[in-house]
């Protein structure tokens, strides 16, 4: 197969407009912005051996890196529109190309997200995926944007990714049902980014961020942009009955604070707009809880049962330290 | 170092406004896009041992990434606004981030590029870059627009890059002066975008393409996408005086003719135009040469000095074929 080849056949697909004048297969691909929208621009990549195993189902694949980036875009408060993608193949099988398209296609399909261009080279299997949405006027979420005395909410429930991690890179040895395997597996390959949710608290949320690297990372991220502190209380955390199974010790909650690939939303909120949230949980079938409070304080103190909890040495996962 | 550290110390730079409400540090990039405008959105990928070899120059690598998409941005008629990198790295290198980020930022500012975002991840070197630009409304170029008739054009000289990959890759064996030797892998690592003359072309070519994988293989591209043929004359093409003392046989013009890597644009005009197209090279400095003509027919014919040459039996580079 040629490059021209993979594009057309795996690609290439002619959708209704979406603001697309020109799609794949040009020097670029030519959009149209909503009218007097401002944009909101991602982008991840996800390497072999390092964001996934060596032999991770392709379609799992291709679902992940567009999850990855909704997730993102989710957490700005804005609408997916366009995504461009650039895979590094080793070779160029079918099976795996039709594997990988499906998965991808399967959650753009879901959200309206036209895939408008990128690029296929050779190399060691990697996914880069480039994502654009839009912002409706004078809305947008940031992680700067938090207040002391702000509420602290996470959608869904944290950990189940991270436990996923350790059953795939066989560092978990309890023994569990194979339902709850399963059930952490599905987590960790394919996240559910919390696309509709993100863009109705764009108008309440003081801050927001997706939990991507770890619950007490990326809450870290949100403190230092905000120059604030913060209290979480260990027995608020939503878990998974699964999860909830798993955990026996103080060390087994660092897969819950400090795990990554959760791709839920952390935000925070202030007192006045708590009802709103609860609406907006109700109205986009997405389960919120509120699971501390934003403080004057620099740095975030942990408590479980009315009892302090000492920090983890590292709050999450990052490549280079 | 870690993620944020690399980040901060080697990418994050803040610039006038340039349409960035935020720029690197949160989930996502917020932009303004210019009004009533369209906008380009292109993207490559740079793989060690593929596209570069290893111990490249990482200043150049820098350089090269963005290269690479401005000259599709200028092949699409389109001025360059916002950048999104994506890195991948085996070690985080003092000396190798500096250098790269120079490489990249040198050129960025000579067009006012803004990088807003990115992704900073381990693995194999691998670099993608995401642009973005816009189009004055009802202006564009595309690879579709080209007739019957119409005078084909190329920018700047051809084949100087191809022959920089192979002196680089050891197999090009015949002697030549250290002069050119410097010559040609400078037009290899460091390609200039024809961004000024992309601009100004817009408003009178019928269809463009950029250089990346061979004249033919691009020509070709053009002729698919416009449902035309093309004669081209050998002796019309623009070459190098380090390039003319390499060609001997008519081996070597194969160099000329399916090298890739020169990021010059090729586009055509239909002959109430020219006279535009010789003004606008004196105004933007970039010299260009009719080579040939776009025909009724389908394929290609080449002639050299009014007799037929035979196509290479490959017209260019492709990564799976």
């Amino acid at each position: 197969m040629t490059e021209q080849e993979i594009i057309t056949r795996y690609f290439s697909r002619h959708s209704a407009d979406a603001g697309v004048e020109i799609g794949i297969g040009d020097d670029g691909a030519v959009v149209r912005p909503p009218k007097s929208s401002r944009l909101v621009i991602t982008s991840d990549t996800l390497n072999e051996g390092v964001h996934f195993a060596p032999g991770c189902k392709p379609g799992d694949l291709g679902y992940k890196v567009l999850a990855v980036n909704l997730s993102d875009l989710a957490a700005m408060g804005a609408a997916p529109l366009w995504a461009s993608l650039n895979l590094s193949l080793a070779d160029a099988e079918h099976v795996w190309l039709e594997g990988f398209s499906q998965g991808l296609f399967q959650l753009a399909d879901r959200y309206g997200v036209r895939l408008i261009g990128g690029d296929v080279v050779r190399g060691p299997l990697s996914v880069s995926l480039y994502m654009v949405g839009f912002l409706e006027p004078d809305l947008m979420l940031t992680r700067s944007g938090a207040r002391p005395g702000d509420f602290i909410y996470v959608s869904g429930t944290i950990g189940d990714a991270a436990m996923g991690v350790k059953l795939r890179d066989g560092i978990q040895h309890r023994k569990m049902a194979k339902a709850d395997h399963e059930y952490f597996t599905l987590r960790l390959n394919r996240p559910e980014p919390k696309v509709n949710l993100g863009q109705e608290i764009v108008s309440c949320a003081s801050a927001a961020i997706d939990i991507s690297d770890g619950l007490l990372s990326d809450l870290h991220q949100i403190l230092l942009m905000s120059e604030v502190g913060a209290q979480i209380e260990l027995d608020q955390i939503p878990l998974s009955k699964a999860m909830r199974r798993q955990l026996k010790t103080d060390k087994d909650w660092h897969v819950v604070l400090t795990g990554g690939d959760d791709y839920e939303l952390m935000f925070t909120v202030c007192p006045e707009h708590q009802d709103a949230i609860e609406m907006i949980s109700e109205k986009t079938a997405c389960p919120t809880r509120c699971i501390g409070r934003i403080t004057q304080g620099k740095g975030i103190e942990l408590s479980r049962s009315g009892q302090s909890f000492s920090l983890p040495d590292k709050l999450g996962f990052d490549h280079f330290s």
